[in-house]
């Protein structure tokens, strides 16, 4: 595999000189289709007496290959590409570190359906360092998507790739079905307003409990794969309108607890500085975009989240598109009544249609 | 920088097509000998036009790059090179994931002497995700090498490499200065047997807290950066005599409390099965070698740590090394006395050169 490619890349870095067998050798051990596999491996002994002649830097690369005989602990890899986002996995943890997704309005439509999708081990993860379903069950904790499966309408099969447990986190349900719920919203919604939308996700592990002046992180770990449960959710968004020349990027960084929150909270009281951030997760999250390129996302956009009732409305819209009987349609309607919530005319139309769809099916 | 060669790699593995634009657009970035800085930036929807007639494999990377538009959120590289020592870093602890030797005899003596070296910040190391001296003044924890000093008395420059705080961790310091030492003492003991030793050292934050079915982490964190006390260290030990044909590399893993430990403590209650650390760590740490090639290390070697009386005279041995006085060599001779050890043949040869050579100083 090319897991030890970047080691590689470095090792290539210096003066290589007599180091080239050496670099043949490991690359018949990282690069399956190599077939120079009777290089013979040196001592270190050797190396020394060799690099002598040799640049330091070249004389370190060297040692270096021979302590890694038996490879480079490998710890996952940085990236890892799905459909439609792509993450670091944390084999430590059993959670990401980071899950990065690129939004643009024609994502949010589409035949996708989050009922035909299921939660399950990712196929491209070795099953020794996954999270499995069954840590999850009886936690009190829920399954939290960090690219959410509602950007992803647009295909089946990217929508499907989200139930991956590489992208779950336990996440506290009420935060899950709340606040977190609204702020992916005002994530989604941003691309009414900017043609590109860019997010990066993930759970973090942040010093909690004081005792005097001494600081310390807690936090529970759930099922026989002692699975993280982070004490913090993260969010990085970027939005941008490329086609108008030298517009700036508009980058907001948000801290959010793994906690229930009000529904009266702000989002602006969650936003941090990129800086602080990025610092606690020891992740450069925007390593190209630099500093003197970017606004603030929250002085060029709201940062207003949707009301409590406009998030209620918007599960019961999710409800009538899921239901598969006229019964099912007309209690949730009835519901939606007997809470006194007013819906827009794209519910009424959904609610019309979905009772009519399902009255002609035989 | 390099550090996005890996999924840059990745990103090549597919069938290419019309994605070799964009490897150059990327290249631009990653590599700075690159002229190419004018290719266009297509969006995503221009990707996903193309990506119909693309197999789903580069598909998928086409998105992957347009989604790292701003660079693979960076946490760190998987090998950072050093004279004798190669360690991988987390940037969100401060502290190393895992740092690697290879331990010769011959690296056992030298003029080197740790008195010459200083704690300090790695200066390969973004100093935005170090760890500082300041963290650990007043902490109430030791700065506890990975690497030790001692396994690089062949070169001062190796030696001062293990003081850069990259391969330090906050560590108890009785534990530090007792059972941690015994084992680093085993470990360079074992090349009298072995010709190669190779040991991979590092922390770990494990699950200790219970509380009715459920299990926490907890641990310090120290300093303005935050710098993680990890519960536990571990050592990952191969031993062998590659000279012998076939013969069968001895493999050792061991977890140790980053707590005093009593003076009577045996090696062999801290080992583990490698698997075990593994899947804890989240890091193969033998990538290369397969299982059916190690044989237990306790098995085909002692595991037997040196007894307190035996540390307490190699701390004299040190003593008397760094000793610059006459008087602090007699001062430590008394010490000797007075706690009744029996010095061997090689202290009373040091202590009676020593005193020689300072007596005849100007």
């Amino acid at each position: 595999m090319l897991r030890s490619a970047r080691f590689l890349n470095g090792f290539l870095s210096g003066t290589v000189c007599s180091a080239v067998a050496f670099y043949f050798y490991n690359r018949a051990d990282f690069k399956e289709t190599s077939s120079d596999g009777q290089t013979k491996i040196q001592t270190k002994e050797t190396y020394l007496s060799e690099v002598v002649t040799l640049d330091l830097e070249t004389a370190k690369q060297l040692k270096g290959t021979d302590i890694l005989k038996y490879g480079t602990p490998d710890r996952g890899s940085d990236a890892r590409l799905y459909y439609n986002h792509v993450l670091c996995y944390d084999q430590a943890k059993k959670i990401p570190v980071w899950v990065a997704e690129l939004i643009t309005k024609s994502d949010l439509t589409g035949p996708a359906n989050r009922q035909h999708s299921k939660f399950k081990m990712d196929p491209t993860l070795d099953e020794f360092f996954s999270s499995h379903n069954k840590d999850f069950l009886g936690s009190g904790w829920s399954r939290g998507h960090m690219a959410p499966a509602g950007n992803n309408k647009f295909s089946q099969q990217a929508m499907d790739e989200t139930f991956y447990l590489t992208n779950i986190v336990p996440q506290d349900i009420s935060n899950n079905a709340g606040f977190w719920n609204k702020l992916e919203i005002y994530v989604r919604d941003l691309t009414n307003r900017f043609s590109e939308v860019r997010v990066i996700s993930g759970p973090l592990t942040l010093p909690t409990v004081k005792e005097g002046s001494k600081q310390f992180v807690n936090y529970e770990v759930i099922g026989n794969n002692s699975v993280t449960v982070p004490t913090h959710l993260f969010k990085v968004v970027t939005a941008e309108n490329p086609q108008q020349p030298d517009s700036p990027i508009a980058v907001g960084a948000f801290i959010v607890p793994n906690q229930p929150i009000q529904g009266s909270a702000q989002l602006t009281q969650y936003q941090v500085k990129l800086e602080d951030l990025e610092k606690t997760a020891g992740v450069y999250f925007l390593p190209r975009l630099p500093p003197s390129k970017r606004v603030d996302l929250c002085s060029v956009d709201s940062c207003q989240l949707i009301s409590q009732e406009a998030l209620e409305l918007y599960f019961i819209g999710r409800k009538l598109e899921n239901a598969k009987t006229v019964e099912r349609v007309d209690s949730v309607w009835k519901d939606l009544e007997r809470r006194h919530l007013i819906p827009d005319d794209y519910l009424i139309d959904l609610y019309k249609k979905k009772r009519e769809s399902l009255s002609t099916e035989p």
